[in-house]
């Protein structure tokens, strides 16, 4: 059994005998990420009626409380939402963080949108109507706006009484942003150095004015990578006038580069991606993400049959070259995902750009004749003495052997070459390059290795 | 011109007009990862030369030394190692944290290991050995032993008087780990906690002793996504009897996650992971990431062919079926990996467990209906308008397009199951799940797909 089964069962056992209080005890003692999910399982396994999540959800201390409805799935957030009083509702959103507010928000429908907005402070509200207008994606949607703002004139210890009276409400106060009098930002300081420091130290002797910030316009995976290039466990977000309007903090940034990656991984296999977790999609969700792909690539593929077509004579007067062509279709789609794909996560990472597309190319032509002479020097010597010798196979000749080999070794060529300069190409029109991956490439490999093939063919058996 | 690029150009323009006092001062304000990287590019564009690194390095204050140093590739680590004085050597050590110094040490020859080890002191030696033998990818590989630790007896102002004192080695100060006489591990408290706390109390009464801790022996990976679930700063990490050995923090984290979806996905496009970045990879080691995978691949295609060989008199009597081949095998290969990706980043994510086989091949067989439906009803019009009508293929006749479709059909169900199992059944058995990805279930679902067509095609057609 793991641990979350065993969370699960506990509180299973403890509802089920009605100690509410022995519950209320043990949840105390229980992370609210766990908390969450075991709820969450529960209702999926039926073990528990919805009718008594809101119950259970009551039991929680309020800090706890909003940790665990920040960490659940939309969709039960919107059940407890409905089964709140306004009262309720309003003093849930109080507990909450101004950045998971906004996560919540932009996943419900409007009536309980409208609901939530009912039930803020007008501050909040308007807070939140700021944050929603940023793009989606970009740095201002992902940012939060309680962070702790010292002023350059401050002594060390004026600013701990400040961290003190107005940190409880902030989500890290171990990075104190220092701004003038038009919330412009001057520098920063870490709760380290404050605590290193002299109480009487005036923050503008000890403040860090080389500031990395981002703009809130940035894409938030640029932001998230920056992160991962410097260790920051804070990142100050400013307007076109360096004005501080927020901050993105560390753990925002996990979450980032775990969806990025996902995003990317699921465009590179053909799948739209979706927010929804995959064992609680619904079929009709899942079929939505990957047909459109499907039949994308399954017309293009329309293209590959015209070729066969074409050559249909010339195949029939040399039968054995059929059998060859699914090993130099799909050779040549590996030998291009693999380009393609290394070249979309570097990008991603931001260590390749469009201007490297020189170098990019030039090694990639090296790396292919080198990755061609080998399969075709190998696949020779298989022809010659498996498909041969071995098997007997009469229409296997010298030649048909040199055809196949010859085309294997332009095909990988073409297909590395293609890989790589797509994605960059991709990227360089503004379109997403990680769509150019594995089936984008092998739909184009495909047919380019046909009419190789078939040319090469002609050429040299004269058909 | 990137930011970088204006780093490295006022850099290289300072050390052209020998203004070294200027250069340290501008280099002062940088962070030590622009810095590695300026210098790292200058040396790849070969703007400076090999002997100029050792200086340009002298001229950084020590503790930026040590970060920049920490920042920077394994094969410049080793250049200036060798350009350093066994003094300097010693005295950058000294200022590294202790898992950095093990990273460094894991890409170095023996001969430099030597020369490392010979000049860090004997508890220092002591700790790196320990860290290195705890097995790659362990929570043990990354952790660091630089905490700091509190005990239960102690008040709040004692705590800080040991903070202030021992916290500017130490990497995170913001999570105090509390520790019985054994090195047990009792409780952790955050600064947060401490600031609001009174000076008096005794840490006992506030500590949080509901504790999340990692094993030694932990998969690195798993204890990153525990951050990405929790949001922590930092994990400790304990032994068998529950004393604490370590800590991980956040940013190890980040880069661990990074790093595995990387490998993950350079698995799933068929290439073996390597640690060097793609641009300053040599051709021939690129070659050796992709290669065994494609010869493998190649070879395992020879069952294609020898299918296809099986079916030549039937080809022969019906020659439109060739043209379809293509289709199939590209639409089966990306319905297979479809269903292997969506799985293999689940099982990365913790989401989905071997436990889940069969929802995910329940889920998976609906999908793929649906899709099977749906791709077979589009491509029936389309055969039958577009080949068949327009193209005027005289072969195309509605027997020959309900074989194509139905093939299709059982072909993409089939595609499907696979793929979502194979990845759940390696995992099961060790292996790796993310192998499972793409290019193999391709060339299952090739063979698949053309002993179905071929079946269905006698069978219907009476080949």
């Amino acid at each position: 059994m793991t641990e979350k089964e065993q969370f699960s069962e506990k509180i299973l056992s403890l509802l089920q005998e009605k100690k509410y209080s022995a519950l209320q005890k043990y949840m105390d003692t229980l992370n609210p990420a766990d908390i969450a999910e075991c709820m969450e399982d529960l209702l999926d396994d039926g073990e528990i009626a919805e009718e008594e999540l809101p119950r259970i959800f009551r039991l929680l201390p309020k800090e706890l409380a909003s940790d665990t409805f920040t960490e659940m799935d939309p969709e039960f957030q919107e059940k407890l939402i409905d089964a709140f009083s306004d009262k309720e509702l309003a003093e849930l959103m109080g507990d909450m963080f101004l950045d998971d507010t906004v996560d919540v928000i932009e996943e419900m429908p409007a009536n309980v949108v409208k609901r939530i907005l009912k039930n803020v402070d007008s501050e909040t509200r308007k807070s939140i109507n700021q944050v929603l207008n940023y793009p989606e994606d970009s740095a201002g949607s992902i940012m939060t706006i309680e962070y702790v703002d010292l002023r350059p004139s401050m002594t060390v210890r004026e600013a701990f009484a400040r961290i003190r009276q107005t940190g409880v409400d902030k989500e890290t106060i171990y990075i104190c942003y220092i701004i003038g009098p038009t919330r412009k930002l001057l520098g920063l300081v870490s709760v380290r150095e404050l605590l290193l420091a002299d109480d009487d130290t005036v923050l503008r002797d000890i403040m860090e004015t080389n500031i990395i910030s981002v703009s809130t316009q940035d894409d938030r995976e640029d932001v998230a990578n920056l992160f991962a290039k410097y260790s920051f466990g804070a990142l100050p977000v400013v307007d076109k006038e360096n004005r501080l309007v927020g901050i993105v903090t560390v753990d925002d940034a996990i979450d980032v580069l775990q969806e990025e990656a996902t995003e990317d991984i699921e465009k590179m296999a053909a799948i739209t991606p979706s927010e929804h977790p995959y064992l609680r999609a619904k079929t009709w969700e899942i079929w939505k993400q990957r047909i459109p792909w499907l039949l994308l690539l399954m017309v293009s593929a329309t293209f590959t049959g015209m070729i066969i077509t074409g050559f249909e004579n010339a195949l029939a007067a040399q039968a054995a070259l059929m059998a060859f062509i699914p090993m130099l279709m799909d050779t040549g789609g590996n030998s291009g995902s693999q380009a393609s794909v290394t070249v979309i996560r570097n990008l991603s990472l931001g260590e390749v750009e469009f201007s490297d597309i020189g170098k990019v190319l030039w090694k990639e032509l090296r790396v292919s004749l080198l990755c061609g002479a080998t399969l075709a020097a190998v696949s020779f010597v298989k022809i010659m003495l498996i498909d041969g010798l071995l098997m007997k196979n009469p229409g296997i000749t010298v030649t048909v052997a040199v055809v196949v080999c010859l085309t294997l070794l332009l095909t990988v060529v073409a297909a590395k070459l293609v890989g790589c300069s797509l994605p960059l190409l991709a990227k360089r029109v503004g379109f997403d390059p990680a769509v150019m991956a594995s089936p984008f490439i092998t739909t184009i490999v495909d047919a380019l290795s046909l009419i190789l093939y078939f040319r090469i063919a002609t050429d040299i058996l004269h058909l």
